[in-house]
């Protein structure tokens, strides 16, 4: 049986998760592919020593080893971050290996240099684990969906931003209170921002929107909003409309121009997409072709990781066996193929908008803000009053009809003026679907 | 740029839904292939001319004229039905051509004859349509999740079913009217046999454990109950306990036997399968790796099944391309590793149950039927009692915990047999989840 000898760096959680997984499953991967799918090596600096159950896998901690030597046949990068995982990654090519990553920030930022370098070498680049997790996302994009023009890209792709908007949501307590917990209990890490502001969110829609559409699209280019200012009782407004508040990704394909953004969104509590809670994350695309897909699974995780990771070795570990390298093209399109599609700004989105308005309850308010809103042409399609106390404001709670971006920060910045508004005006975006 | 050629068998909904999706794309796949992937010649015996946008395809009405033609790489066989389907299959495989089928009730009573004619002669057979329409879900057991010992396949797999389920949800009405106005829309075929009675869902659920385990099963080891007998009040029982019913597909792998059923299911609310509505499909697997996995979309219909055999095709053309034929065994397992398990019957399934009892509201009625149950080991986890009328029978409906369906069918015998009982008791299993 021929054996592919697999190079790993790293052996954190991911590391160790795949480790196990080609361990575990070494049978059943010779019984589907016939191949030997065997894990040779292990870079790590901070190992000393590789648990028993790894009896026979060399333990270094100098990457180049891997790099050397000439029986790897494949070299999976999970120390996360640019450097010096870039520089890994690029070694690992230039020493005319496959290379297979879980790297969204490396893949959405320097992604166009690994795979420049790795179409020189004509080696493979598998990166299944950089969005979704454990879902067979990227997989499904390149070849299950390979015949549809993708019209729109949705996504809960954060787990713990997620998980924490669904304790929120369920038990009615404070961002800061469930994060606390949230980190405690190892859900989310110590340094949470890229989770929380969206940006994580923000390299996973990157890499997409490029495979989708087949254009480049940088990380600059996406407009990216975190769910740090939502507060319980937004969630509460929002369920009272029939709504839940999802951290999403949200692309559409306007064919001259693309929309790519990142933000807390107003998920009708019919669309599935309201339904995926806790640490779970889902992908919505639209297909001409297909219509409505949503795959879901785990994000993220020890397990889920290497469930994904080992597909994308098995994947280079078959073109290895029948010759055909390359077979698919990395990113979706040919290299040759890729087209320029401008980004459309902040200020040109068309949506349906959720206003809490603080205001001192007095006599003139609602007019005052209703005049505002009608002068730049937002409509009102509903409101509720609540939270009258003896004094303090109370909160003006709208939903508009679809109106355009640049007119509702307008709105907003002058109803933000007004005398009786006592703090700034919260405003979340209500997803329009078809379904 | 190379040329790959399709003939298609059967140019009705589907067919004509394949034939649309390939010209609409065909230059969205040169850039993703570099390969020009042609539809060149159509077999069907009703259509007379193909319509304008079809222009340069051949036409013919003897599918011996594609098995003839050497320029044909692809097959694809849309007439369903086991005969002439079969038989157009294994003469095209027997030319040397590759096929593609969206054929579930082929693939899951005659697919091991095709599989090894087509292994025979080196090419491949493409059923990716024949489970979940447009979803991508044979691709990702065989590729996507390839890393992991499937441990559960649970689905809803046809979309007839499910629409009729949920407008009996929705809207309180029968079966048999919801059925009827199906039909008028042509939700619904004529004869709705193999959709209201899972048989539809059986074969898929055949194919599935075929791929997922490594294991041969034919479609008389596979429990099947349809939804003709469910009303509208076993619905709003159900949802009184937090329950949607469905029609699920389920099978988990016990490692030395398995579990292979069609019937209506009480989903808890909570659980992702309870919100797919209408005519979509879901499949959720569970993997020791990977964790729970969900693949939602449209299980039928002409474009997404099209947009799914587009996918094999491209796939095939591919493979054609780089000379890695066969580079992924059809079964996911290779011919050689199919191992022989056990199917339990349905008698060894243990799972909470509902009944629905209808019994002459008189005192004692209740206690005779606790006894039974109690005499069987089945232990009561709620009660309602409901429908009081001035003469007529009451309906006492029950929640079980868990018990052995051996046990509650001689419960059930028992209770019917009691005078108090006016009819046959109405029974559901509840899914058991821990989710």
């Amino acid at each position: 049986m021929k054996e592919i000898q697999v190079g790993l760096i790293g052996f954190g959680t991911v590391g160790s998760g795949l480790a196990e997984v080609l361990i575990a499953q070494q049978q059943r991967l010779e019984k589907r592919t016939g191949l030997s799918i065997r894990l040779a090596r292990v870079a790590d600096i901070m190992t000393r020593e590789l648990p028993l159950q790894f009896a026979g896998v060399q333990l270094t901690n100098d990457a180049n080893d891997l790099f050397n030597d000439p029986d790897i046949d494949i070299i999976v990068e999970l120390i996360g971050g640019i450097e010096p995982a870039k520089t890994f990654m690029l070694k690992a090519i230039e020493a005319g290996k496959h290379v297979v990553t879980a790297n969204k920030a490396l893949i959405s930022q320097e992604g166009w240099e690994i795979f420049e370098a790795a179409a020189r070498k004509n080696v493979e680049v598998g990166f299944e684990a950089s969005v979704g997790g454990g879902i067979p996302v990227i997989k499904a994009l390149k070849e299950g969906l390979v015949a549809n023009r993708i019209e729109s890209i949705m996504g809960i792709m954060n787990g713990t931003a997620n998980y924490i908007l669904t304790r929120m949501t369920d038990e009615n307590i404070p961002f800061a209170e469930v994060l606390k917990d949230a980190q405690a209990q190892g859900f989310a890490e110590a340094d949470p921002t890229y989770d929380i502001e969206g940006i994580d969110t923000a390299h996973k829609l990157a890499i997409l929107v490029t495979m989708a559409y087949g254009m480049k699209i940088s990380l600059g280019q996406i407009a990216v909003e975190g769910i740090t200012r939502i507060e319980p009782v937004d969630i509460q407004f929002a369920r009272e409309f029939g709504y839940r508040i999802k951290l999403l990704a949200i692309s559409r394909n306007h064919g001259d121009h693309v929309e790519a953004r990142v933000h807390p969104t107003m998920v009708p509590d019919n669309h599935l997409l309201a339904s995926i809670n806790g640490a779970f994350n889902a992908i919505h695309f639209t297909g001409d072709a297909v219509g409505n897909v949503l795959l879901y699974g785990q994000g993220a995780g020890k397990m889920p990781t290497g469930s994904a990771v080992a597909a994308d070795v098995v994947d280079i570990a078959r073109n290895i066996q029948s010759g055909s390298v390359n077979r698919v093209p990395a990113l979706s399109y040919l290299p040759d193929q890729f087209v320029d599609r401008r980004i459309s700004t902040m200020e040109e989105l068309s949506c349906p908008y959720y206003f809490r308005i603080s205001a001192r309850d007095e006599p003139g308010v609602l007019a005052a803000i209703a005049g505002i809103l009608s002068k730049h042409g937002i409509s009102i399609e509903s409101v509720i009053q609540k939270g009258r106390k003896q004094r303090g404001p109370v909160s003006v709670v709208m939903r508009t009809h679809t109106a355009q971006e640049s007119s509702i920060k307008k709105a907003l910045h002058e109803i933000d003026s007004l005398e009786h508004v006592t703090s700034e005006t919260i405003n979340i975006r209500i997803l329009e679907t078809e379904e």
